[in-house]
């Protein structure tokens, strides 16, 4: 193939523009980072948690994620999905689990907490997680909602893993490899 | 090999009698499953709760991730694991996530309401998942609770799908199908 | 909301057509199924993979994935997607996940024989699956691909499970029950 | 509870340990990464190989995943589990798969290229792999030769994501950043 492959720039790029351009700023989803991890840290700081959320925003897997979200809910709001998936989408239908799926396996990188506070997140609806999913003004975010999850509940793992190799006074050469391979 | 096969019999008998002796009755973890799909179904009996639970126990991907949780949680009591895995399990160390990976994998086969319902259970810990995340009585339930969640998750996850195999009046053996299968 | 939900029925024959529209039959899937399943039964028929093929096909979560998965594929090739979206499906980039993601996603549900027949059939290509990967034909099927091998993955362990339930002599309800709960 | 955690280096340590024990060098496991990478990337050393084994061996989720495999393995082989448990870890059963489950639970980290790279060598068993699964010297290992696979299927991701970052000139720190976070 000749085409040329997209730069790992430009896709981060896109997969925070693609946020913004739907409603969802970096300290949403830290605000309820903040919220999860709160309780276990009480020397908690919103700015860990802005830059915990953006660590997230990172991975390749994270922002594919994002981007394919994205997409189905612009395409629904369009009514450019074919039936039946078109109605199934902008209906959020009860059984329908593919946007799940997509913002679990996003989730699953970041150990058994991410997957567990993703459940709860994604049952309990917190914050601007809740916002999307009644649709206030009219979009559709049947994706959304869930991938929201999926960054805040990696964020709140990573957070929790962090504090750790704090609190293990790891030196920080080796509190970094601890952390982040 | 010259040894002989376990029959699927033995490994149904053997799951459900190991779940009542570490203190889990089939009805504590129906009671958690007329909770979560309660609200959604104000129909629903205790009955169909208990039936579902009694479904997903012939699973033989369940049966045998609760013989490997149970006998990892009474090997701890006896302190026969080895450090430093003994410690991590009898501290339920919050790091520590094979517990969920093991109950996780066995909820997978439920679609994703199963993979909500059992973050948010492992997290909030209702009815009898508390009663064994707090071990009242000493015993040691690193890995049973995750596992009740599990189930519970898995029988709520079955209810929904039946309940609207019902409310489509799809015919008897066609429901079963789609419901099964 | 007012708008009609979609009955199980339509998504069933939806997720039936679009496979054959884009060039797969059930026949074809069964095939990969057979290869997979003979080495452990002599005695394994066509008939049997084709009609596990089918029964995997009923399962709600796996139509849904279907549906998304032909949706991303035709709406690339119709240069329709977003970049930097639409260039990482058109090259099926190396490093672009999504597409296992929502197909193992739908594999998960058959348990651990579906999974590593997933991963077996996603790195080596058999039958249709190559077909499809090498693009023959100029399509894009960079989702669809990797659903085919899920759909085969999870045939295959079916028939993994039904063979010990034969081979056990269970009574056919029991078996039934054993097999599709 | 007064009793004291166990600090990251021990189970670093312990990790390490139990796999030399059971017979698995870190240059077994690189060498099945460099069989899968090498097609991939032709100037690909095996240093570079080996060191992408000790980075995944640094994750905790896998540290704690080798320890519960190997427990369970030798708790089997000194014949120590419960009937039914002991006679399918034994026998190695085949619809058997909660060895298969912790070790995709460790792999799923990784992304989608581990996923499907552990499901081709937990059925193809390739190098070590191979050696533990047919038991030369007598030895059960039903849960390593998973955990093999799954650590090379994560070094072997690892790799192809960091050729990436290598490929496209990013800065060391921030190649870094994209690689490991």
């Amino acid at each position: 193939m000749t085409q040329e492959r997209v730069h790992s720039h430009d896709v981060t790029q896109a997969a925070h523009d693609v946020l913004l351009e739907r409603g969802v700023k970096i300290s949403d989803i830290a605000e309820i980072v903040f919220e999860m991890q709160g309780p276990y840290n009480e020397k908690l700081k919103m700015e860990e948690c802005i830059e915990s959320v953006e660590k997230v925003l990172l991975k390749r897997e994270m922002q594919h994620a994002i981007l394919v979200a994205v997409e189905l809910d612009r395409l629904a709001e369009q009514k450019k999905l074919s039936e039946p998936l078109q109605t199934l989408v902008e209906t959020d239908e009860g059984l329908f689990g593919v946007d799940e799926t997509i913002a679990l396996g996003a989730s699953l990188g970041y150990g058994s907490i991410a997957v567990t506070t993703f459940g709860h997140l994604d049952k309990n609806k917190i914050g601007i997680i809740e916002k999307l999913d009644t649709k206030r003004g009219g979009g559709i975010h049947t994706f959304l909602d869930d991938m929201v999850a999926s960054i805040a509940a990696n964020a709140s793992s990573r957070l929790a893993h962090r504090l750790r190799d704090i609190e293990e006074n790891l030196p920080k050469n080796e509190r970094r490899i601890i952390e982040d391979e």
